[in-house]
């Protein structure tokens, strides 16, 4: 398998996810725990500006402005579209020769995604996926249906990545218990790298993914178009849990309950508050099972 | 005890604390659901710009905008002072002959503050708090240190008023649980306030409340002033609970764990996110006990 020589750990992606932030704060001035023996490895800042206003971005999403067509372009004048640029030259860059191979960026969410593990489907990632699933059986892999040529995250600067997804948490905090948890899945990130440069490590067995899937679902709406519901108790919480034909979705504010109507399938980011402005209440993922050999 | 005609239920103050909008959004399609025999009822949002973008404030904390020097003086350049001044015309003016005779402000915090009400201590408030108690006998009833004339806040309009607090919840978001309860409480303060004016009702015995401090405790900073640590695990979600000098406040980054050194006392607002930009990680109140005659 590939190589790993230069890993970048990015907090702050979106400035009001803290964990991560506090994190990047804590290896910047003792960067030793993070360094291994067969690789170098940096942490930085993804949006220091959103960080700085504890707000998830100043003028769009920088988790979304790594597209190859906008990074080869003049930069439109948002501060999101200048940092971009910006990473591209510090890690990237992208799909030309990176200066980092791999890059760990953490958020967090208010949807109670628990430890989510969002990769490319690559043999090295499925590797690190039943790498994490012996040390936390709940960790939940997150499949991108895309590969890193058609993706916009920030991620997608270098050749192979991770993105690590913890919550519930509100935004504009950090909770102690999660902070430690970061840390300790990110030194296992670490210590799996490490370990896949010396060839000490294969993997086998079945490994329980859910595949990103396009279709998102939209709050209720009134006729004049205004949000006029909320997700239901019953499907709030329940991430990566079946939901089938006739289990409540949401309940009006005037208290009627809206059942699923299609397919069985996975949600995810139930309630996520980042995503209320593109009217997503959660997205639906397909579950399936790799068998790693 | 005086007689209320006119009550206001404004949610929206925070224009990310989203179960307030909803519910008014509810009873603006609804208004009966608001109407009692003894006073009129409106329901308003009481900062749409900032509900409209799903954050805090525009320009600056809308509930800090009510002092009367500032209401009283041509307004400075910000929208919320723009909208104070327009809230002060609609429900106000305040302290001359005010239009509404009882505010209800509905707030979320990501604290875990359970049911909060924070109200002046008059006679009338005392007997709401009382009632709410006979019902939920975990509400924490927070008393501020001031009158209405020296206070702030958006309930500081009318001559009576109570400020709703339910949390934890993340800003942004609504939560089907969290929208029951407070429409649940909303209803029995409004019944409350029927049946004071009824004269049906008088609470005698005793009272437990949580005094308003000034003092509040900020965030652990490296000698850069940078904030370098976050509430301790043992001191997340105990709000109203007694801290005791050696009990843990913080612990840094590094994982050094910074202890209380100070007399007994009661934190609110743990770790409320909007708190942050003001460098309160919480504040302390006293406890006491009122008796009702």
């Amino acid at each position: 398998m590939t190589r790993i020589n230069t890993v970048a750990i990015v907090g702050g992606t979106h400035g009001n996810e803290r964990t991560g932030v506090a994190l990047v704060s804590k290896w910047l001035t003792n960067p030793t725990l993070i360094s291994r023996d067969s690789f170098q490895a940096t942490a930085l800042l993804g949006n220091p500006l959103a960080v700085k206003k504890n707000q998830r971005y100043i003028d769009e999403d920088l988790n979304r402005a790594f597209s190859l067509q906008r990074l080869n372009q003049p930069p439109v004048p948002t501060w999101e579209a200048y940092r971009a640029e910006q990473l591209n030259q510090i890690l990237g860059p992208k799909l030309a020769k990176p200066k980092y191979d791999f890059i760990l960026d953490l958020h967090t969410t208010t949807a109670t995604m628990g430890k989510t593990l969002i990769i490319y489907q690559q043999p090295f990632n499925l590797q690190l996926a039943k790498f994490l699933q012996t040390h936390y059986p709940e960790f939940n892999i997150y499949l991108s249906d895309k590969q890193q040529k058609e993706t916009i995250g920030l991620q997608s600067i270098a050749p192979m990545s991770a993105l690590l997804e913890l919550g519930p948490i509100a935004h504009g905090i950090v909770h102690h218990d999660l902070f430690l948890q970061m840390e300790d899945i990110t030194y296992r990130i670490l210590d799996f790298i490490d370990q896949m440069n010396q060839e000490k490590l294969h993997l086998t067995g079945k490994l329980e993914v859910y595949r990103r899937g396009d279709q998102v679902i939209p709050y209720p709406k009134n006729s004049c178009g205004e949000i006029n519901g909320m997700i239901h108790r019953d499907l709030q919480d329940r991430n990566f849990l079946e939901i089938r034909q006739g289990d409540p979705l949401f309940v009006t504010y005037d208290g009627d309950v809206l059942s699923y109507q299609q397919h069985p399938g996975y949600p995810v980011f139930i309630n996520e508050a980042a995503y209320c402005e593109k009217d997503i209440a959660f997205r639906l993922s397909k579950k399936t099972v790799i068998e790693l050999n």
